[in-house]
C-alpha cells in the first residue's frame, strides 16, 4: 500500500545512516512513499527536531506516518512509542521529539513534574513492545533502522498501533519554552534559524493577537517597530509573522542571523506600544 | 497519475519548507512522482536558480512539472506564473528565475526595456489568476506551499494551464551575462561553481566553435593553454566543455575555486591563439 | 517495473548533476523506485564512496540496484561495469569504488600485483560495451549520465547484465587498509567520520572478538578503556560496536571529531588489556 512515510532525523546527509533505514523501509512495504523531512536536526538536539517536524506535518495528507529519530539516549531506558494524532502517526522515541507535535494539538496540557504530558484529546500512545515486528537483531546504537523503521513500515501496511505495543497514559514533554509575560513585555525565544538566516521563534500569533501591529520587537540590542506582512518589505531589520504562524525576525535581501549574530535559544521581547 | 514534479528552491536542507511543499503537492495528487533539483540555490539568487533549472530540465519525460521557488519578492505584486515550453511545465515566480529556460528555447529573443521578453517560438505562459486552485489561506510569505504547490499538483492531475490563469505576452527576463566580444577576446563569467570547485561559465560550446582547440583561457592572472577533453587530463589547471556544454575550468584532483579563489560573476576572457 | 535504484554519488547536493542522473533513470523507467544513499561523499574520494555503500546496501531488498558514481577517471580508459552480488546489482566504474561490497562478500580475496581481484564466490562482473544502451552523444565528463545511468535504468526494466556487456574476470581493488596485527596491538584507521562526530574505523566486531570487552583503545594520544553498550554510556569518550559492526569512537552528547581533531585515515591501535 503506497502510504507516505516521512522521515526527521539528525543523521546528516553524507552518511549511510538514512539510507539504512530507507532499505529496511523499502523491504517490508515496497510501495511506501518516503518524504524527507529533515536529516539535519542538529546532532542529538531534541527540540529543534520537535519545532522542524511540527511545522511540516499539519501538510501532509490523513494516514501519513511520521518517523522521527533523534535519539541521544537509544539503547537505553526511554521507550520506542507510536503516537496517534487525528489521523497521523509518529514512530518516535519518548524523549520529548514529539512535544510540539503534542502541544498545537491542546491548549490545556497537563505536565506532570517528572516532565510527561497526559495524554488525552485524540491523543493515544503506544509504547513499542512487541519484538516480533524488529529486525533482528537489535543494534543497541541503531533503534532507527531496526525498531522504529520496521514498526513504521508494517504500521503503513494497515499494522495497528495496538497490535506492537502497550498503551501508554503519558508521553515525554520538553520545557517548551513557552512565551511568558512580565508586565507590560512578552518573552520568547528564537526556535529555528532557517536558510534564509530568519529567526523564528516561540511567540504565535494568537499570543501578538491583542496588540495588532502597534508592537515594538527588541532582540540582541535592536528594536524593530511594528510587523511587516512580506519579507521585501520594511527596513533592513524587519518583523513578521511567518508561514508557521510564528513571530519572525528577517533581514530584507539577507540574513538577520549574521546580521544579530543570533542563536537558536535566544530571548525576543514584544513589546506593545 | 504518477506525473513527475521536480523542485527547485532555495530553501536549504535543514528546515521545514520542502517538506511542506511535497505535503501539499501529496495531499492533492498522491500518485506524483517527486524528485528533487536543488533546495541549496543560494538564497535569493534568482540567476543561481535559473542556472541550476536549466541544466537538468532537459533530461526529464515530456511531460515533466518543475516547480521553481527562489521568490524574494514572495508576496509582493510580482505574478505567479506557469510556463509551458514544449512538452514540460514551469511553475514560478514571474521574477527571471525561468531566464535560462526561455533563452535556451529562442536565440532570437526579444528584451524590452523594462526587461521582459515577449513569448513565441513554441513558449506559452500564464498568470495565476485562480484562487480556487490555490490552498487557503495563502500566506504572503510562502506562495510555495499555498500557491505553486497546489497548482504544481493541479497540472499534475491533468488540469490545463488555461484554467488556472490567464494568458501572458511577456515574461520577466534576468539581464543573463551573455559572452560579449571585444575585440579578439571573447568575455564570459563564471555562472556556477560545483561541489568539485569546478567553475562553470556562460559561454557555450558553440561560443567557441571557430575558435576550435586553439584558445587561451585567461582568469584570475592564470591562463590555460587549449581544451581538455576529461578531468583526468592536462595540467594542474584545465579548461574543457563541461556536461552542460558550457566552458568550465577544473583543477586535477582538487578545486579550481580553491585554488583561484574565483567566484560566481568573475569573468574570464577567452583568446584564439 | 517499480525496482529500486539507489544512488550514490559525490555530486553534492546544490547543483544539478544528481537530477540530470534522476531524470534519465526516470525517461528510461517511469516506475523505477530512486533512493538517495549520498551524493556528499568527499569529491573524488572513492574509498569514502565505498565505505557509505556498503553500510547501506545489506538493508535494501532483493534485486534493488545500486548506481555508483565516484568516477575522478571519468572519460578514460577505465571500464564501466555492471557487479552482480547475489541478488543485488553494483552500476559504477572500475575503479575500486566497489571494493568494500567486494570485500564483505569474501574473506579470501586474492588481490594480484596490479591491484585487481578475481572474482568468484558468487561475484560475477561485466564491462559495460554496448553504446546501444548508452544515452547519445556520451558526454567524456559525465559518464554517471550517458552510460552509468541509463544502463541501470534497463537493468531495472529486466534487462540481463549479460546482454550489456562482457564477462570479466577480475574488479579492480583498493588497497583497503585493513587493521594489521603488530605484537599485542591492533591497528586500524578511522574509515568515516559521520554528521556526529563519531569516528568509524575498520576494525569490524570480529576482530575484536578474541579481546572481549577487557581492550584500551588509543588514539591522538587518549586512550578508552573497554567498550559501551551505547552512545549515552561510559565517560565523555567512549568507544563502541556501532551499527555497521565496526569500531566506533565517540563523544557522549558532542563529537570526538572536534575534541580529538581527527580525521579519516587516522590511526587507531586497539591492546587487549
Amino acid at each position: 500500500m503506497g502510504a507516505i512515510i516521512t522521515l526527521t532525523t539528525d543523521f546528516g546527509l553524507a552518511d549511510g545512516y538514512v539510507a539504512a533505514v530507507k532499505g529496511v523501509l523499502l523491504d517490508i512495504n515496497p510501495e511506501a512513499k518516503l518524504v524527507d523531512v529533515s536529516h539535519m536536526v542538529r546532532p542529538q538536539d531534541i527540540g529543534h527536531g520537535s519545532f522542524i517536524l511540527s511545522t511540516t506535518c499539519p501538510y501532509f495528507p490523513r494516514g501519513t506516518i511520521h518517523l522521527v529519530v533523534v535519539d541521544p539516549g537509544v539503547g537505553t531506558e526511554r521507550e520506542a512509542i507510536i503516537l496517534k494524532k487525528r489521523d497521523a502517526y509518529f514512530v518516535a522515541p519518548d524523549n520529548g521529539v514529539l512535544s510540539d507535535v503534542i502541544a498545537d494539538c491542546s491548549s490545556s496540557l497537563v505536565i506532570t513534574e517528572d516532565k510527561r504530558v497526559a495524554l488525552g484529546g485524540g491523543l493515544e500512545a503506544f509504547a513499542l513492545t512487541r519484538p516480533e515486528y524488529w529486525r533482528k537483531p537489535v543494534d543497541p546504537t541503531f533503534h532507527g533502522r531496526d525498531i522504529f523503521a520496521p514498526v513504521a513500515a508494517h504500521l503503513s501496511l494497515g499494522r495497528r498501533p495496538e497490535e506492537m505495543g502497550e498503551r501508554l497514559s503519558s508521553l515525554a514533554m520538553l520545557p517548551l519554552a513557552c512565551p511568558r509575560r512580565e508586565g507590560h513585555t512578552l518573552i520568547g525565544h528564537i526556535r529555528n534559524i532557517d536558510y534564509f538566516g530568519n529567526l523564528i521563534t516561540s511567540i504565535r500569533r494568537d499570543d501578538l493577537l491583542s496588540s495588532g501591529r502597534g508592537v515594538n520587537i527588541t532582540l540582541h540590542g535592536h528594536t524593530i517597530k511594528g510587523l511587516s506582512r512580506t519579507y521585501a518589505e520594511g527596513d533592513d531589520l524587519l518583523a513578521l509573522i511567518g508561514s508557521s504562524g510564528r513571530l519572525e525576525v528577517a533581514r530584507r535581501n539577507g540574513s538577520a542571523r549574521e546580521y544579530l549574530g543570533a542563536a537558536i535559544g535566544d530571548e525576543v521581547h514584544v513589546r506593545a506600544c
